[in-house]
């Protein structure tokens, strides 16, 4: 199969800048440093790639990203970095178990004691660190480390996730604000206990300076997934990494006002819109300026004449919605389709 | 299974509202008069509820939607009311002729020679209207008709899609651009003959008046598919209809600030989200005002205080993204799940 045969809208990821890309962040994260977030791509053929260049502890965001990857023996340390209260999904990640480490975040009594009537082993305490979601304040984080404890549980330390501070542009404000938001999450693990001080994400990953765990205080691991495919958002902040994956489109429909605006099939079921609209990819044929999309549709004016039938490749303004979107992302290297990866992980 | 057991975030659809929802557009739009848009749904089971009050003819937005509607032997008559050049996917759906009454778009001679390649019998004309996406202009109709009559297929009339004309907020000045973009319709139809006449989506259907099909010059059906279901986009506009559909969510944190936020597991990949955020349903448990949303989370201000464990109703902002990235919708009647309904036309 070639890239150029491929029944659109496809996800596409180029080999070669997705092996750069895991290249370099663990060259900088090797091991444990890093604990790749599942919920970017949500797809256990790609984390097994990850696996390749020496990670083996992951984080998701969802239930059913921690038992896929489990039953699929990628990784042997999953951390559902988000709370849950939901007996059934506890039950499921309690019974893999047996396949590899599960450990999941609680930031308040209602949620130890859900992991705790599940029978999960492992626990880590999620601070809050600035963002306005869930954890607890990190003068609180001790007493629920303590009620976990009482409840038979170990605790394995604590995660904060400074996700208001990603898209800083100012890059020394950018710097003193997770400066601040990992002392507060120090100050935390300091009453909580534990190995584990897990942080980050793709667009704060240059200012953590990891310390092996036990070594003394700071972050242990940084968590980040976008790193791996990337998208149009934090192409703009973050200059380590490279676009990886694309949706290719096909033009359908080419206007009617003589070249003003084409049309290609890549809609906005297709790509994630939260982030606003994607961008055209240039050196991939046509690039040109996006309108608007809808459902099916991408309108965009083209910046060179294109003919029914020519391809596009779309940008994502958001990769973790993106996958989300798709039932199968093609690996390819140039024009041959060299792997087909089912993104398994999707749903709850 | 009670609506409050349901494992979060689930797709609700509450029976009644449904019901009311279609027994009013089939009132309005009786039998064939409505081609109900399966892009807005993208469930077959679903849509043997519309074929109960009595429409048979359908819009898709995809292949795999003509596809899985044919397979699943539901309507009789399927409209493709878009374009596609895929040699793969045009195939498919001309090897379920033999099931039902399929009917492609064409808007340009690169698309009625693939759907005569394919072996497809039954095409329509896509007309521009106004809106900046597929169709011939109304000059170039009659031209892509002959096109189509010289490669064996049957013309069986023409569309065109007012898209930008839904959200139009002063009625009398969309009475008018609508008028104005069935004009246009119209005078293609004359160029190109066949029986139909196809126009309309849940924002403008008030302002068609239906025709039979051959007893005069005007819109012989109207393609809606948002009204079954709604969202708080259409609801600005349109009163008609009520909000069926809902993705009910659970609290798992309560924040840090003695109640300034809360946070459900309702985020951004289970809610469309290209136009905007979503708001959250009152009479259905808290209230409250949308802050932001993350890949699985809502961060919202309570309109009352809230524990982790009390339950949501999130109201998308856009319905038809939002059911394809749901695997299943849960029928409820008050708090009885009496149906689940597999969202099986997800895809491409």
């Amino acid at each position: 199969m070639k890239r150029s045969d491929l029944p659109t809208p496809a996800l596409v990821i180029e080999a070669d800048a997705f092996e750069r890309n895991l290249r370099s962040m663990a060259a900088q994260f090797p091991g444990g440093a890093l604990r790749p977030h599942v919920k970017a791509h949500k797809c256990t053929s790609l984390a097994a790639k990850q696996v390749e260049v020496g990670h083996r502890s992951f984080t998701c965001a969802t239930p059913h990203e921690v038992v896929g990857m489990a039953e699929a023996g990628i990784g042997d340390d999953l951390l559902l970095a988000n709370e849950s209260i939901d007996p059934i999904r506890l039950a499921r990640m309690a019974a893999v178990q047996h396949l590899t480490m599960v450990t999941i975040a609680v930031d308040s009594p209602a949620t130890v004691d859900a992991a705790a009537r599940a029978g999960l082993r492992h626990v880590i305490v999620d601070v809050n660190v600035g963002l306005p979601r869930c954890g607890a304040l990190p003068e609180d984080a001790g007493r629920i480390a303590d009620l976990a404890r009482a409840a038979g549980m170990e605790v394995r330390g604590v995660m904060g996730y400074e996700g208001h501070l990603m898209m800083v542009d100012d890059r020394g404000e950018q710097a003193q604000r997770v400066a601040d938001a990992m002392g507060r999450l120090i100050a935390a693990h300091e009453l909580v206990g534990g190995d584990i001080v897990s942080a980050g994400g793709t667009g704060t990953a240059h200012l953590h300076h990891v310390v092996s765990p036990g070594s003394g205080p700071g972050v242990t691991e940084v968590q980040a997934g976008s790193y791996a495919l990337m998208d149009s958002h934090y192409a703009r902040l973050v200059e380590s990494f490279e676009q990886a994956a694309f949706v290719l489109g096909t033009v359908i429909s080419v206007g009617n006002t003589n070249g003003g605006y084409a049309v290609a099939d890549v809609g906005l079921k297709a790509v994630g819109m939260d982030h606003g609209n994607p961008t055209l990819a240039t050196g991939h044929g046509s690039g040109g300026t996006v309108w608007f999309l809808s459902d099916e549709h991408i309108t965009f004016r083209p910046d060179q004449p294109v003919v029914v039938g020519d391809r596009v490749h779309v940008v994502p303004a958001h990769i973790d919605p993106t996958m989300a979107m798709h039932a199968v992302a093609w690996l390819v290297d140039g024009d041959e389709v060299v792997d087909r990866w089912p993104i398994d992980l999707r749903g709850w």
